[in-house]
C-alpha cells in the first residue's frame, strides 16, 4: 500500500485463507504503479465493518476476492456505484460455487468477475478502469502488452 | 398473514418474480396454522430496507428465497441467529447457480438450503423448527405425515 | 458427549470416514455447550438400527452427515418430525453428487442442507433452532459473533 | 400386472407423476411377457409402507422409479438381496440430481442405473436379469434384438 | 445511439441472434445518458473487420456479447487495452459454455463478466467505469438506486 | 479366476490403468465364492477381439470398466443378451464423463451402472443377479448383510 | 446424395430423431458440392450392420451424429483410420452427455468432435479436410468465408 | 521438428505451461514420421504474432492447443479453412471450461475438439486427415492398429 495518498483500488477478501490471490493483485498493482490498500473483511461474518469500509472509502474501484458462496463482490456492489471487480476463489467444486455466486448477479447491481483464482486480471481490469480517465495509465499497459512480443 | 400477534415466520423473497415460491410457503404455513409475514426485499437494490426490516424483525424463523447470485439467505443470515432457511430459485442454469450460491456458505453463518424452487419443504423445515419448542405443533405435522398413509 | 442428560442434538454419519467432519460437528457443540451424542449407522447398511435409533431419540435437532449417493439426511428426516440437517460430504465430484443427493428432497419432507464437508455450519444452525426456545443459547451465539469483529 | 401369478418384477415409483415411466417400464414388459406388477410409494412419505412391501414382495428383479433426491432404488437395494434397477427421473437439472442420487450408492448396497428418464431399458435390464436362469426369456431378447436388422 | 459525438460505450455482438441482450444494453445506456454504438461482428466469421472496428474505435469501453464458445469479448480484450465487458449468451447448455469461454480468460488479458443474458448489467457496469471520471454520470446511477427504495 | 468351470462373471477393464477397480470386483466375487474371468480389452483399440470374446462367453453375467468416454460397457451390451453392468472410472472431470458414457445409454440396449470407481458394486450386483436363480448365493448375500449389524 | 460415384463423405446418424442434424450436414455439403451418402445405424442396436457398412465404405471422411450415451463415432472411429467427425446431439442434459461421450475418447482411436447439434460445423471440417489434397474445394471454402464479409 | 521441408502439422499452444501436451503431440508425429513444427504463441496476447504466423504457414493441419477461456483453436481456425484440430488443457474445473470453449464454435468456423489433455488423440486425427490424400500415411495408422492386437 501506497502511504499519504487516497488509494484507487480497494483490494477486499473475505478470508485470510484467500492472502496467495491478494498477492497476486497486490503485485501486478504494485508492477504498474497503482495505489492500493488491503482489507480481509468477510462479508458474512462482518457485514458491519464490511458497511462502514465501504461507505467510508474513496477508493475509485473496488476488488473483491471471495470462495465458496462468495457474497462479498456483490455485497460491495450493493453499497457503492463504483465499478466492483470480483475474483471468485476456487475452495470446493474447482470454484464453479464462486464463480456463479459472483457472475450471476441480478440485474440492477452489476459485478464484473474474473476467472477463477485469477487475481492477476483483477487488477489489470482495475487499472483498464482508472485508464479511461488517465492516460499515462494507459500507456503503462501498452508497454506491458508491447513486451509480450 | 394472521394480524393481531407477532409473526413467528418471516418469509423474503429478493423478487417480485419469485411470487409463486412465496405462495407455496404461504400456502404449507397456512396449512399448518403457523403465523407469518411476507417481504419483497433485494439484498442487492435494497440493503439498508433489508437491514432494518431484519434487525427489528421478531420472527422465530426466517425463509430467504432467492434466484441467481442469490445472496438473499446468506445476507439475512449475516444479520441474525435466528435460523434462516434458504430457497434456490431456477431462474438460469435450472437453478444450480442459485443452489450453490445459498448452500456454500462460509464456515460461521449457516444457512439450511432446502431443493430448488422448493418452497413447501422450507415451510415445513420452519414449521419443524418451532415445533422443537412447541409440542402443538409437531402434533400437527405427525397428523400430516398420517394422512399420507 | 455430555452425560447423565438427554443430549440435544445427535450427530449421525454415514461411514467412519466420515470422521473429520463429525469432529468439526463436535467441537462446535462442545465450544457453544450444547449436549449431543454421536453415532455412525449407515443408511444402507443398517436400515433397521437407524430405524430402531431414531425412533428411540430424544434428540431435538438431527445432524446428518454422509458422502456419494448421501441418503441418510433424507432418510432420518422420513422418520422424525425434529428438523434434521444435511452435510454433504466431498468423496467423488467435489461433493456435488452428495449435495445434490441431500438438498433436492421432494415435497413434504425437509432437510435443510448446509455446505460441502461443512460441520461446523450444520453445527450452528442446529444451535440457532435449539436458540429459538431457549434465549441464553441464542445469548452466546451472539457473542460469539460479537468476538469476530 | 398377470394376475393369478407371483409377479417377477415389481415396479416401484415414488410419485404419481413418474406415470410416464412407469407406462414404459410396464409397456416394455407386456412385450416380452414378464409378469410384473405396480407400486406408488415414496420413501420419505411413506418409509413403513414401503419396508412392509418389500419384506413381503416375492419379486425377483425391483425397478424403482424416482426423480430429485432420489433414494427410492437405494431404500430398496438396503433391504434386499434381489437385483434393484434404479430410473431417475429428470424432474429439475435436468436429471443430473436423480441420476447422482441414484447411480453413486456407497459401496455394500448396488443399484443398476439407466439412463435418465429411460423406463424401457430398466425393463429390458429386468428381462435379461431373468433370463440369466431362462432360457425361454432371453430367447425373446434375441428375437428382438433381430427384429430390428 | 447518439450521433454527432464519439461514442463512450461500444457495444458489440457476435451474431444477429443476439438481438434481444443488445436492447437491453442500449435501452439501460439510454436510460442514463450514455453515448453508444452498437455493431454486429463476429470474432470468428469477420476476424478482420472486428479487428479493424477495434483500432479505430474511441470507445472508452468495450460491451461484447456472445454465446457458445464465446470469443468476441476475449478477443476484443486482446486488441484494446480499454476496459471490456463480457455478456455470456444462453444459447446452449443454459449458458454454461459461454460464461466459461468469457470469465475464464488467461492472465494477462482481463475481461470482466457479468451474469448469464444479463445485458441490464453490462450497461450499468460499464456507466460505473465511466461514471470514475465523470462524478455527473456517478450522480445519475445514485439516483437509480435511490428511487429502487 | 477359479479353473476347471465355466466362469460365472466375466470382468472386462478397457485399460491396464483400471487394474485397481478390476482387483476390487475380483476380492468382491472371491469373498463370495462365485467364478469369473478378467480380461483387459479395449473396445477402441481391439473391437474384434472383444467381439470374438463377447460371442464366445459362456459368463451369466458381464461386468465392464471404463473411464472417459466408457463405451466398453455399451459395446459388450450391444452384442450380448446376458446383463451387463457398467463401472465408470474417473480418470478426467472426476469421473462424470465415464459415468455419462455409460449410463446414458438409448433405449433397446440397457447397461446397469453402479458409482464412479465403485467396483465392489459391480460384484455385488452380479452375484445378486446370479442370486435370482440360486438361492445359495442369494443366502451368502443376506449372510454378509447381516455380518454388518 | 450425387449418385454414379463414390461419397467422399459418409454421413450416419444413431437414430432417425437425428433428422434435423443429418439435413443441416447434407444442406452444408450440397452448398458446397461434396457427394455424401446418409446411413441411419445404431451402433448399439445394429452393431454388425455398422461394422459392414464401415468395411464396404470407401467414403474419405465419416460424420457421426449421436445423442445421449453417444458411441457411434467412436465405434466408427475404431473401424477405419479415415477421420471421424462427431456431432453430440442435446437429448438430455443439454447434450453434455453426448458431448463427453464423443470428445472423450481414449487415447489411439481419435474423434473430432464439433458442438452439440451443430451439424453444420461437421460438414464444414470434413470439406476442410477434403480440401488438404483438392485446391477447388479449398477454394470454394475461402469464397464463401469472403461472403460473409 | 524436421528441418528443410514444408512442415506437414503446425503444433501451436497458447503458453509454455502447456509443453507437457505439446510432447505427447510432437512424439505421436514422429512416431508416424509426419513433419512438423511447434509454436507457443498466446492468442490473446500476442494476436497480430498469431495472425502472420498463420497467414504465412504453409501447414495442412493446425493442432492447437489451450487451456482455460481456450480461444486458440477458434481463432486459428477464423484465420485459415485447413483444418484445425483444438486439445482442451485441464487447468481449472478439470478442463471442461477449456473443452466448452473450443469445441463450442459457432456455425460457419469448425474446430475439431479431441479429449482433456489428448495431445495423442489430436496428433492421430491430423495424420488420418493427411491420410485422405497419401495412402503411405494411412498404412502406417493401419499398421500401427494391427500392432495393438
Amino acid at each position: 500500500m501506497k502511504l499519504g495518498r487516497s488509494p484507487k483500488v480497494a483490494v477486499l477478501a473475505g478470508s485470510k485463507s484467500d492472502q496467495a490471490i491478494i498477492d497476486d493483485v497486490v503485485k501486478t498493482l504494485d508492477e504498474l504503479g497503482v495505489e492500493h490498500e488491503v482489507q480481509v473483511i468477510s462479508a458474512h461474518r462482518n457485514p458491519e465493518k464490511l458497511r462502514e469500509y465501504i461507505s467510508g472509502s474513496k477508493a475509485k474501484v473496488f476488488v473483491a476476492i471471495a470462495g465458496l458462496a462468495a457474497h462479498l463482490p456483490g455485497v460491495v456492489a450493493s453499497m457503492t456505484v463504483r465499478p466492483v471487480i470480483g475474483v471468485p476463489v476456487g475452495v470446493k467444486l474447482g470454484g464453479l460455487d464462486s464463480l456463479l455466486s459472483i457472475a450471476q448477479m441480478p440485474p440492477g447491481v452489476p459485478v464484473g468477475t474474473v476467472g477463477i483464482d485469477n487475481g492477476r486480471n483483477a487488477a489489470l481490469l482495475a487499472v483498464e478502469i482508472l485508464g479511461v480517465g488517465d492516460s499515462a495509465v494507459s500507456e503503462r499497459l501498452k508497454a506491458m502488452r508491447k513486451s509480450w512480443n
